[in-house]
């Protein structure tokens, strides 16, 4: 049984917007993700989704409120929830959500990601 | 919609081995928990467990390995599968699991915490 050190993970890849797979249980699976820019208006219609901010700083729109994430912070996404992550910096996230979870969520754009990387 | 800040949180509690509930998400809580001294061998018959520290070191035997962890690192006990975690000094962990967890597992004894708190 191998643990995971985020740290290293987070070193190994570059690409934006891309989340990998880190760990699977249960019915859902832990991913890393590096933000920056502005990603795009959306929602998951069944799956409540996690963000946890390992380095950096995340803001997450909402239609009615602007949420601030520092380092060492989360929220959850309650499904149904529109949202819009913007990273003005480079961000580095810990995902929680369920498997069939895809990350532009109600909308299928080239920004989807279906076939998620294992690292 | 609120954010979750780990360090606040975790500056609201001192007993040890006794997990607070932070967040929920679909079927499984996120919870917080300090750890100091031994706990006691147990498994989980259907659900798998994940213990990222946040602050500290943490041991966590398995009948054929041990695994440490340290801050930034997560490991994902797989169900089924016995596990006892020692913490030499306090650590601070965020567990996820899902909401029938009992934190002794297989296991009903004194250590058992069964009402969680929600802070």
């Amino acid at each position: 049984m191998d643990k995971v050190n985020l740290a290293q993970k987070f070193s190994t890849f570059n690409d934006f917007w891309s989340p990998k797979i880190v760990g699977e249980l249960n019915d859902s699976y832990v991913k890393l993700v590096k933000f920056q820019g502005e990603f795009v208006w959306h929602h998951h219609e069944t799956e409540d989704e996690l963000f946890l901010v390992i380095k950096g700083n995340l803001l997450i729109k909402l239609r009615d409120q602007d949420i601030f994430l520092e380092e060492g912070e989360f929220v959850i996404i309650p499904r149904g929830v529109e949202h819009l992550p913007i990273a003005k910096d480079e961000v580095h996230v810990l995902l929680l959500e369920p498997k069939t979870t895809l990350n532009t969520g109600n909308l299928g754009n080239e920004r989807t990601v279906l076939d998620l990387e294992r690292i």
